[in-house]
């Protein structure tokens, strides 16, 4: 008897589908084709030599416990780090509050299996991460979207939503993925009120905070909780469960990022995360922690900034300079991200396909709004693109979008 | 408003329990406790300097790659060397038959992910692998136990389960976790043919087949069904899903392990696993692959096998000069452990914190029993401890152990 594998997949598998993104990133690693359609990093700032000295030092001094099983919560040492840090940012913590996961990714898989039953309600912007909905597309959530303007989600709605129910909030402060708009103060604070009356959890996803290239640093959602809240207790017992990660700030080939949350949601996360690979990677924690844990670590990401402004300043200009009129973008403070919106004649699924005939590439913009929507944006990666390649790259695309305004 | 976690987390963490291994582990860290409680491969085998070496070389030569994302199915080339060492026992794959996972508890996850609708009832081993009932139990699972011997799992009992419709069997065949025994070659023919004629899949779990040190070598499960079939297709297209890892023939930390499946079952799988990490860590990929693409690795094995072949045999000597009467324990001819089973009357879930409070640890065996059971039960690992402290240890259960039975 012949197993046709297609009757027996689970009914969830319905929801799971190939991200985007993925599938993208297999048609634009083609030779010559220029891509603004990853979320990746520029490979020429990975701190190459401090991770080749960081792996001799753990192997020739560590090696036993590097390549051995870890604790599923993670290297102490990194976790310890990790609470040192959040108290520049005036949060404190103890290691108890932070979990160290395979990637972001995981996270918000972790998330998505302690917290979504089949049917609950996810508030969350639109558009927003795609890896996020994939990930809790598995677990049969529903979705409510806020609107979006230059100041990010506009809170003002917030409370007309929150009404109706919803398991908890996502959002994306700084330089969001995918439009690299940064979420004002004034509504960090509003939203942060505001699910605390209806006692609703906000998952606040940081990625790219310590990238940013000009203006000043705002608190994060999960501080100014915090700050909200009398002084009961010692450590962070608010409503915010923080997640930020390594592939930014270090080298995405890790799978290294962690969550800050009270000490409660941690355990649920650990009990979760047992069963799915049961700790991270313990070499890499133990180098990423050599890499991290020094002075030079502050200098390297001053390199990241200084290398991705540049490339965003380039983008931007070569957009004011090809783009024909009707062509708008965001001109992100920080990130990785812009966002352009066409006319609203045109579809950029369409244009995907002459895009990538004429060797560029881009993620459309309806693969980021969870509810349909956003047929006429993209989404530009400036990060790990060259000046030049920036440059020839948004004449090309310019190009193909002239062609179709026609 | 003060959030209550415990009112928002969902359903299914009802069923996500922290392992007792886990758990356990963190106490038998302590110093001076002699641990036959985790599962954990000696550190004093790893490759520690191979793994310096490739260390180096991979992050010289191909930094900007191996600190970079990957694709989610894996690196091709580490890929292609496990489908080309599949051919040695006889399975034609490829590449695309092949997907790289964060650990084996990683590809139980998924396979539960892509399987499991809740209420679904998967046949398992009694005993059988803890981790994997971790992993499921996730997803709401029912389980079906058949009974085990001597031989493993009792296939003339196969029938009437499988009348009762099963999702799919999941067995180790070779030196099982927990007891340590092998599935005899007349029964993998048994469980094969009648998996095939009810069209249920198996799920043939082999982390330790590598290991063996004495008697022939059996064909792993998913051979067997392949050369059941009529060769109509180039590559695999059976029944079986398998899995195997380095955890054991290289070392934990790199957390990296395969699953080897038909093309549209692994297709599945990498949907899932975008969700769930987007890839297994680049760095640790291609470590490996560095580590194990060399006639070294061969030799590394050799080395492995001799170290725990006298472990195991240290460890069945002290058992027999110390243990009193009444108490058996299997004999395993490869793998991590073994199993032992003390007179009726006793619990060694009650023994376990005597024997703690003496400074020796093993896992009792009634975690591995997915319906409860086993209560006079336990899993000592032979592979972690040295063999005089092996001697110590067994000498200490075994006064705990004589003390409970008077």
């Amino acid at each position: 008897m012949h197993t046709l594998w297609e009757d027996r997949f689970a009914l969830r598998t319905d929801n799971i589908k190939s991200s985007a993104i993925r599938e993208l990133l297999k048609i634009t690693t083609l030779p010559d084709v220029i891509s603004f359609a990853g979320g990746l990093p520029a490979p020429d700032v990975f701190p190459i030599e401090q991770f080749r000295r960081a792996a001799d030092v753990v192997l020739t001094e560590m090696g036993e416990s590097a390549l051995q099983y870890g604790t599923t919560e993670g290297y102490q040492p990194l976790r310890e780090m990790i609470a040192r840090n959040a108290s520049k940012y005036g949060l404190q913590i103890s290691a108890d509050n932070v979990l160290i996961t395979t990637g972001s990714q995981q996270a918000l898989d972790l998330l998505g299996r302690i917290f979504i039953n089949r049917g609950d309600r996810i508030l969350v912007e639109s558009p927003t991460y795609l890896g996020a909905l994939q990930a809790w597309n598995a677990y049969g959530v529903k979705y409510v979207t806020i609107p979006f303007d230059e100041d990010g989600m506009q809170t003002e709605m917030l409370e007309s939503r929150l009404r109706t129910g919803i398991k908890f909030i996502y959002v994306l402060p700084n330089f969001q993925n995918p439009t690299g708009v940064t979420l004002s103060r004034e509504r960090r604070k509003q939203l942060v009120e505001m699910a605390d009356a209806y006692g609703v959890p906000i998952v606040e996803d940081d990625p790219y905070g310590q990238l940013r290239y000009e203006g000043e640093h705002l608190p994060p959602v999960v501080v100014l909780d915090d700050e909200m809240r009398a002084k009961e207790v010692p450590m962070y017992s608010g409503n915010v469960i923080y997640t930020s990660t390594f592939s930014k700030i270090l080298a995405p080939g890790l799978r290294l990022a962690w969550v800050v949350a009270p000490s409660e949601v941690i355990k649920k996360l650990v009990q979760a995360k047992q069963g799915c690979d049961l700790n991270s990677s313990t070499l890499n924690q133990y180098i990423a922690y050599e890499v991290a844990n020094t002075p030079l670590m502050k200098t390297h990401i001053q390199t990241i900034r200084r290398v991705y402004k540049e490339r965003r300043d380039v983008m931007i200009s070569a957009l004011e300079e090809y783009m024909p009129e009707g062509v708008s973008w965001t001109k992100p403070k920080g990130g990785l991200f812009l966002w352009v919106t066409l006319p609203e004649c045109l579809d950029t699924s369409t244009i995907f396909k002459t895009a990538v005939e004429k060797k560029v590439a881009f993620v459309p913009g309806e693969s980021f709004h969870a509810l349909g929507g956003g047929l006429n944006t993209m989404r530009l990666n400036f990060s790990n693109s060259k000046p030049d390649l920036i440059v020839e790259g948004i004449k090309r695309l310019a190009e193909v979008v002239k062609a179709e305004i026609k």
